[in-house]
């Protein structure tokens, strides 16, 4: 491990979840001057579960990617001014791509929440979360909605 | 949230999961000058699931709690020197204990090992470290052995 953590990961959804994510990854970046990742995943499954409202695929994506851009564009915003933050929207599954953002840009701790967009999550651990925490190369911080 | 971490907890079992998780505990107290609680749990379950080698349960117990005692002090001596450290010993089924004790205490994060004492941990997040991330009223930062 390094001695501090100088790159943080911050998966979001835009959803609650998120924002309490964002408190504690923008406490741990302020105190360590480290650089936070505000990754939001264009979900390629969207397209497949939507109901097909005569919405092309190719325009399907576009909408999507969009979405995930807004997404890490106001998460972003609502870190610390003085955090230094980069963003990126990527494709795929979402446990699937954090877990492969946090390996190539070598991310020291991924903070998440535990409450996503899908459904369940108030009283299970959010199913993303739980799959980043099995799977992932470096500590993921799990915050719940109370924290 | 609070603004900073004050207090974090580091569970023990004495295995290589924990000494990972020390590492980050440490990191993280150094860096916001906090107070690690080291704790490690006397089992109640063991006595039941061990082979009665003739141990009255009360001597069963006993050593249980000298288990956990001197784990409890193996893991605080590995925490840099200038972290302020308690320790404590407490009864119960280790996911329980862990999260009553989280609440009582008033911590401000959870830092614990995915690779527990017992088997299989070494593919799947380890038991006790999922259901604390499953119940924990506060956030639980999860460490693998290679992170």
């Amino acid at each position: 491990m390094s001695d501090v953590y100088e790159t943080i990961l911050l998966p979001t959804d835009g959803s609650e979840g998120t924002a309490a994510a964002a408190e504690h990854a923008g406490t741990i970046a302020a105190q360590f001057d480290a650089t936070v990742h505000v990754v939001s995943v264009a979900d390629e499954r969207n397209r497949f579960e939507s109901p097909s409202a005569g919405l092309a695929g190719e325009a399907w994506d576009e909408r999507e990617r969009e979405r995930a851009e807004a997404t890490t564009r106001e998460t972003a915003a609502a870190l610390p001014d003085e955090v230094s933050v980069e963003t990126a929207v990527v494709d795929g599954i979402p446990h699937e791509a954090i877990v492969e953002y946090a390996e190539s840009a070598g991310v020291d701790v991924v903070v998440m929440g535990t409450h996503g967009r899908t459904g369940l999550d108030h009283y299970l651990v959010g199913s993303v979360a739980e799959k980043v925490v099995r799977t992932s190369p470096v500590p993921v911080l799990t915050v719940g909605l109370d924290d």
